[in-house]
């Protein structure tokens, strides 16, 4: 079995995952899949190879995985897990379907449905587009007067994708737990908070802080199931605590630098070992 | 049972759906998906419903099919199937895994990786994206040149999918021959022949004829495989003949007028008795 | 002299100039402008002509105008006043040089800026792009929340001149004064109020009434240094009432298909008298 | 007089400006204008003060002139020079008007322009938009085929600046000379080729190189008169040579490491004392 990392942009939790399969014996190649004319049908070079997909890109990550799935080898995540988890929309069908709790939603299919129904809706809510990472575009809606804000400038952006309204209960203002998990297990989670009165959202990115949780057993499964609704193998699962457990997203390409540092977990070790152990199945 | 068909923009195709099922008894409603706020866990409404998913938007056809199936509905197709076709990338990696032949294909994610290869590349190729209809930036590229005007074009656009270019040889210059699958069955087939010489698209929204065409055993096979390998229930095939066959595309969100006017096929009809068949099953 | 009306869409406004100029003896030319190919060097075709600009896009507009001054045509408004009333910062900039009273206004190139001064920043505020018409992204902004989600979405537009944010003290909230000037004179005035609580923007096109308002002087002139500060002989000029009068946008293709409706001033015969007397000068 | 110079990003030629200031005895200040939120009508903060115009981006260059310019000061250049040289169009417009040669130039301000036009159409052309550095999307087109990629990909850009074309013939393939003009004075000029056969532009950006070039009278005076015509004091005027020589462009921030590296022309301390020059007017 061979062993490569594809990657974007290399970043911190990329270096420590080489470090930890070097550790293992194992000799990683990186590949620079924006680099790369990569062939779809005409070759089998990845056979018997395992690539852990790391692209900063979601759609690098995305056809990279499909195109060495579609040269022979695993792609970890899976290009379908990989595309389910880029998009919310997706994502809450499957953990629907698999009867997880995820908060109120609605979908809403242009501004259009939006006016004919801004007196129905009940705000504050979270308004957020389908496709997006480090909460960018996520909205916090108090009133009506937010929700034309938000209509009218969504309306502008040229990616059609961006025009669609995912419309949430909000839950948990301020707060979210992050859960990693590597296979079948739970690796840990941390809580992250926002850092201001101006800045509702946890995200790292956005200045939250984060520190260690302990899972009860409830968030445990919660995190399992969620990961394996939408196919994937290594996930950040986040939750919002509310009078329940309500999962907000499935992230199939999990930043885990800051995870590290509040948990003091190794994710890249376990990672490294669950790669290893997919070619003994 | 109750039966819906789902629109944003109502065509001339839709009127015959509707005329279609009402003929059989069926009392359809529409739905314009577009100008509603749609629940996704909150309802049931949709239980014991067959939804017929026809927006032209690609996204309101995923997004509908996904908020009906949360409610308990039957989207036809469903919304699986709809995201693996509305992704060409997707779509060639479940065609290249079921082993149906497509032209030698290549993935760049970005112009850097054309740019390492200009060289490399086998010209006159088809450069395209990974999402868009009706021929929309699929373009022949001669030279080094031509592909050099593609990729700087491509960098402007907005879309980050957009950026991602699907490199491929060219067969059946002009010409393509769209399959209409319903079922387990290939309904009939027409040839397209692009226009005139500035536009070698068979497109018909770009100008392209069409006229009858009599399917042999091994395209009528490979249209329904090709199909059932995204998981299309409904499904517009376009097979390009070279040397041998090859699946170009497989639409979920077929548009039938001009194959009616080149078949006499009625595929409406076809569609009709399809979707009151699900009830029985 | 020949006369002739550029357009792109052909809107009720501009057959009513048709018909005023015809009603005079003149037989007018409407050029589709966006369908010929323009030269700007090699061709004289418009010497001894008045142009009148009337496409509804901005750019058609301006750059139309640019095009038939190169071929010896006096372009009315002229490509300069054209492009000056398009941005409003251009606009402000040239008010205020005439010592023209404006609202406090302050420009922040970047969201960074805004960022850097949140507290600072004296709301409720307006907040809008140099470029747009119709109100588009014109925004109420309460508080530091409300400019955090304009912030954001704006960041998010492809075009970097939408990035640019002017920000203004807010004056005669949901009513302005739009003045029409035809060369030295003030045809008339009308008021427009918003339509409901939910939209505070007057325009028309957001749902906003008018009716007929009576100028009194210092109204008259200041719309006429305005129109003239900018070089534009036919103009709406936009005032809002607060303790003072305030200028705040100068348009320079003015449509008035709602302006006659309130106040009964035929603004096209006024227009169509006005191009017959430049071939007198 | 205060001396300021205006930045967004700070380059190796504004260290070179203010060392040049400093070795002059002017204490000159760096404002990096996209951090800031700048007043308009409110202060009088840059009565007697000189503000060079640096910035990298277009509109921080025209906005932040306009800042200036409102609050007392002089922004060198002008905010009017600016907005003119920013768009090809319009500065074309003003050479003409002043009688200076420029290639044959054709506007198309839809594809749909070009289309009817595609026969009448002299390839090979030049195709390029209105705005834009660094010789980004200037397309070289070498038939109907070219003319259609170059249209169908700028129809999707979301600028609608971005949809007109300015279609020129080509003169001087893959050479210019570029001389840098401040005040009265041409400082000097260098001679622009292409890299390679893949790259007909010569842009340094896009791996072109440079060398010395001494220019005739003609040319001279040419120069001078292209940027006075813009009102511009300080310029890079792009010449094309053919039969004639034709302007095709004035630039109205001129970087010039690579003119300093090709002519050993210390641009930094002309521009220095052409500044210091201002105060005595």
């Amino acid at each position: 079995m061979r062993y490569f990392i594809a990657v974007d942009v290399i970043r911190y939790d990329e270096r420590l995952l080489i470090n930890a399969l070097r550790d293992l014996g194992i000799n990683v190649e990186l590949i620079k899949v924006d680099n790369e004319v990569l062939p779809l049908n005409t070759s089998n070079a990845f056979r018997d190879s395992v690539i852990l997909i790391r692209p900063l890109s979601a759609y690098n990550a995305i056809y990279s995985a499909v195109a060495f799935e579609s040269m022979g080898g695993i792609a970890i995540n899976s290009s379908k897990a990989l595309y389910i988890c880029n998009d919310k929309i997706l994502t809450y069908c499957y953990l629907i379907k698999e009867g997880i709790r995820i908060p109120k939603t609605y979908l809403a299919l242009s501004s259009t449905a939006i006016q004919n129904n801004l007196n129905n809706l009940k705000y504050p809510l979270i308004d957020k587009p389908p496709i997006g990472s480090w909460g960018r575009l996520v909205s916090y809606v108090r009133d009506r007067l937010d929700m034309k804000l938000v209509m009218e400038h969504r309306d502008q952006l040229s990616s059609s994708v961006l025009r669609a309204h995912i419309l949430q209960e909000v839950i948990g203002f301020g707060r979210d737990i992050r859960c990693i998990v590597v296979g079948d297990e739970v690796l840990g989670c941390m809580i992250r908070k926002s850092s201001n009165a101006d800045e509702w959202r946890s995200n790292i990115a956005l200045g939250g802080t984060a520190e260690n949780y302990v899972p009860n057993d409830e968030v445990r499964e919660l995190a399992i199931k969620s990961a394996k609704s939408v196919g994937a193998e290594i996930a950040g699962v986040d939750i919002l605590q509310g009078e329940d457990f309500y999962v907000n997203e499935v992230n199939g390409v999990p930043e885990f630098k800051g995870f590290i540092y509040a948990t003091g977990i190794k994710v890249h070790e376990y990672i490294a070992k669950y790669l290893i152990s997919i070619s003994r199945k």
